[in-house]
C-alpha cells in the first residue's frame, strides 16, 4: 500500500507533546510499516510559541489558534496533551463535533466528562481514545475495550498510584511515613503538594475511568469510596508483615448484581498476591473476567516518554482503524444502579487495642459469629495492661462486619477505634 | 452504523472451536457495539459432522470439505483451531492467498512457519492475527505489535510454560522433581507425556515466535538455544533459596547490536523481581523498551476458554481493522544475525563441588578475575571433606564466563561440572 501521509496535530507541546513529536518523527518508518502511512505532526496549539521545546517542532508547526487546528482538513487525528479541564474539554468537545479522532492523555478531564466525551464521539461517529489518561505506558484501556470484549470482566485490582506504593514500600523497611514522603519527593516520585496522590483522589480518578471502561456504566470520580494512606503507621505495616502482608493502596472495582462498587483504600495485600510484587512507583492493573480468570498489566505508571508511548499507540490505532466503525460505540452503554456499600463483600484485616481483661475475646468473637462474620486468623499481642488484636475475617459482607465492629467498640475494654482494611489475598479467605 | 453480518469459518471444533463459537454467540451483542457487525459462525471444518460437541454447532455448519471454506465468498475470516503443522499449514495458506484473514491458535505452525505464512499474508494483502498461539489469553503479540510499535523492544524475559512453573514452584516446599511432576499431571497441568514442556521445547517455540515480532526477524525454533528443567536438583532450589532467588525456566530475547539472541534455560530469579512471583501454572511476558521501561503481562497461558479468548479477540480485531491495511506489513521485515552466544551478557549463578583444602577458592578466584568476571556473591558451605560453593556473578558475556569455568574444572580440586545458570534480578548486578 503507497505510503499516505496522516495529518495530526497536538494541543499542547509540553513534556509529553514534544516527546510525542519525537516519536513520530523517530519511529516514522515502523510506523508507516504497520499502518501504511506516515504520520505527521502539522499543527500544535501552544499558549507561548517563542518558548523553547525539548524537540522543537519544525517551522510553523507551533500555533496559538485553536480554529487553525479544528478547521484545517489535512489534520486526521488530534492528540490533546495539554491537561486541566478547561480549555482542554471544550477542544476535544469541538474537535470530536467537527469530525476530527482525538487521543487524550487527559486524565482529569476523562475521569471528570468521560461520559459526556464518549457520547459526543459516538454521536459525530469518530474515536476517543484515552489510553494514557491511566497508568501511561501500561496498555490497560486497549486491553479491555479489544482484548477482553468477549470476557465479562467483573472485577478491577489495582495499584494505580506509584507515588503511595514507593512511600508503602519503604515502610516495610522501617521507614516513617514522612521520611518515606520526603524520599518519595527528593526523587521526584511524588510532587511538593503530594494530597492527591495521599490522599488517594489521583488513584480514584484512575479506578473511575478504568471502571467505567470495563463495566460500560459511568462511574463519577465522586461515586468512588475514597481513603487515602495518611493514617497509615509503621505499626500497620509491622502487623501485615507478620500476616504475610503487605500495606498497599489499592483500587477495587465490583461489577455484582449488576451493580458497581469502585473504592479506593489502603488494603492488606498477602505476599503471595501479583499486587504485592509491585516495587516501589510503577503500577499494576489485575483484571478479572469470566473466560480469562485473570490478567494483570504491571508497568511505569508515570513518566513524559512512557505517557507519549501510549499516546503513539492511540494515534497509530486511530489510523489502523479508520473508517471501520471500530470502537465508534458510546463505551459507556448502560446505567448500572450503584452496590449498596454495605453488600459490598471481602476479607478484611481488623486491629483492635483492648485492655488486657478476660472476657474480651470472647465479646469480640460473639459480637463477629452473631452477625455471621468468621475469623480466619487471630494475633494476640500483650502489652503493658493492654492487648492488640489482630484478625483476619473471612470474606463477609462490609455491613456485617461493620455492624460488628460497632458493637465490639461499644465494649468499655475495647480501647479508640478499630482499624480496618481489605485483605487481598490468593487464597480464598 | 446498521450491523452487517461477517461470516466466520473454523477450521477444527475441539475445545477451542466450540468454546469460539459459544462466545461469538453469547457476547454478540459486545462483539456488534463496539464493531457495528454481528459475527457469525456459519462453516466449521471437522473430521466427522456425526461427533458429539460440548457446544453443538447450528445445522449445515459442520462440513468436511475444506473448498466449501476457501472458496465462500460469504466467508469473511478464518480461525485456525485445529493444530498440528499440516493439513493445518497448507489451509492457511490457502485461505491467505484467496484473501481470506486467518487467526491461528496454532503454536507449532507459528514458531516453525511462522516467516512464511507472514509473507504470504502480506503478498495476499490480508492480516495474520496469532495471539493464541503464545500464552493463551495473555494479550502480548497485539501488544507488542499495536502499543510499543514506536518503543524498539529490545529484551523480552518470559516464563512461557506453566507446566514447568508449577513444579518449580513445589520444589521450593519441598517436593522432589518426580513428586512435584506426578502431581502436575495429576492436576492436569502437565501431559502423560511431558517431554516437550521439561526439556523446554514448548517454552522455545512461544520464545521464537515472541522474538520473531518484538525484533521483526525470523527467530527459528531450532535458533533457540534450550535446556529444559531435567535436571534440577533440590539442591538447586535449596540454593536459590538462601540467595534470595527462585528458580525459574525463562525465556530470554534479547536485540543487541543488530543481532538477535533467544535462549530458554533454568535461572536464578531473584524474589524482589516480578517473574519471581509468577504462581503456580500461570504465565509471565516481561517487555523491556526504549520508552516504556518494562511491561510485564501475567495470566493463565493455557487452558480452552483462555485460548479461545484470544481467537474472539483476534477475530474482533480484524473485523475492526479491515480495509486500513493495518498489520498486512511483513512481521519479519529484516534480517538480522543471530548474536554470538559468547557474547551474550548476563549476570550468573555458578555452584562448584571441591574438595576441602586450601587453595581452591584462591584458584577459582584468580581464573574468574583473568577472564575479567567479578564476583557479586560467595557462600561456601563444608560438607565431610569438601565444600559448595555459590557464586553470584557480575554481569559478563557469558563466552568468558565459560572459558573460566573450563579452567576452573581442570583444577583437580574441583569436583564434578559446575552448574551454571543465568540471574534475572531487578538490581544490576
Amino acid at each position: 500500500m503507497a505510503s499516505v501521509d496522516v495529518g495530526v496535530a497536538l494541543l499542547g507541546y509540553g513534556t509529553v507533546g514534544a516527546s510525542v513529536s519525537r516519536m513520530l518523527a523517530e519511529s516514522g518508518d515502523e510506523i508507516e510499516r504497520a499502518t501504511g502511512h506516515r504520520l505527521r505532526v502539522i499543527r500544535a496549539l501552544v499558549r507561548d510559541t517563542a518558548k523553547e521545546r525539548s524537540f522543537p517542532a519544525a517551522d510553523g508547526v507551533l500555533t496559538t489558534d485553536f480554529a487553525a487546528i479544528r478547521d484545517d482538513p489535512n489534520i486526521n487525528v488530534v492528540a490533546e496533551v495539554m491537561g486541566g479541564l478547561e480549555p482542554a474539554g471544550g477542544y476535544v468537545r469541538e474537535l470530536l463535533r467537527a469530525g476530527k479522532p482525538v487521543v487524550s492523555a487527559n486524565k482529569q478531564l476523562v475521569a471528570r466528562e468521560g461520559a459526556e466525551l464518549f457520547a459526543t464521539a459516538s454521536a459525530a461517529g469518530v474515536q476517543l481514545r484515552f489510553e494514557a489518561s491511566v497508568c501511561a505506558a501500561i496498555p490497560v484501556v486497549k486491553v479491555l475495550r479489544e482484548s477482553l470484549i468477549a470476557t465479562n470482566v467483573h472485577r478491577i485490582l489495582g495499584i494505580v498510584n506509584g507515588t503511595t506504593n514507593f512511600i508503602l514500600s519503604r515502610m516495610e523497611r522501617g521507614d516513617s511515613y514522612a521520611d518515606a514522603l520526603a524520599e518519595a519527593q527528593e526523587l521526584g516520585y511524588a510532587e511538593a503538594d503530594p494530597s492527591d496522590d495521599v490522599n488517594g483522589a489521583d488513584a480514584a480518578a484512575k479506578m473511575a475511568i478504568l471502571a467505567t471502561v470495563a463495566f460500560g456504566s459511568r462511574v463519577a470520580i465522586d461515586e468512588v469510596e475514597t481513603r487515602g494512606i495518611t493514617e497509615i503507621e509503621p505499626a500497620h505495616v509491622a502487623a501485615a508483615a507478620d500476616l504475610g502482608m503487605v500495606v498497599r493502596l489499592v483500587g477495587i472495582a465490583t461489577l455484582a448484581n449488576e451493580a458497581v462498587d469502585v473504592r479506593v483504600q489502603p488494603a492488606f495485600v498477602a505476599r503471595s498476591h501479583p499486587l504485592a510484587a509491585v516495587d516501589g512507583a510503577f503500577n499494576a492493573v489485575m483484571l478479572q473476567g469470566d473466560a480469562i480468570r485473570e490478567i494483570t498489566l504491571e508497568g511505569p505508571g508515570a513518566g513524559g516518554t512512557e505517557t507519549a508511548s501510549a499516546v503513539v499507540a492511540d494515534l497509530v490505532s486511530v489510523v489502523g482503524t479508520a473508517g471501520t466503525g471500530f470502537l465508534q460505540n458510546d463505551a459507556c452503554w448502560r446505567e448500572l444502579d450503584r452496590l449498596d456499600p454495605n453488600a459490598w463483600r471481602s476479607p478484611f484485616y481488623v486491629h483492635l487495642d483492648v485492655a488486657d481483661r478476660p472476657g474480651v475475646l470472647a465479646h469480640a468473637a460473639s459480637r463477629l459469629a452473631a452477625h455471621e462474620v468468621s475469623v480466619a486468623q487471630l494475633v494476640q499481642r500483650l502489652g503493658d495492661g493492654q492487648a492488640a488484636l489482630d484478625l483476619v475475617l473471612h470474606e463477609a459482607p462490609l455491613g456485617q462486619v461493620a455492624a460488628a465492629l460497632a458493637e465490639i467498640s461499644a465494649f468499655p475494654e475495647v480501647l479508640g477505634r478499630p482499624f480496618v482494611a481489605p485483605v487481598v489475598s490468593d487464597r480464598s479467605l
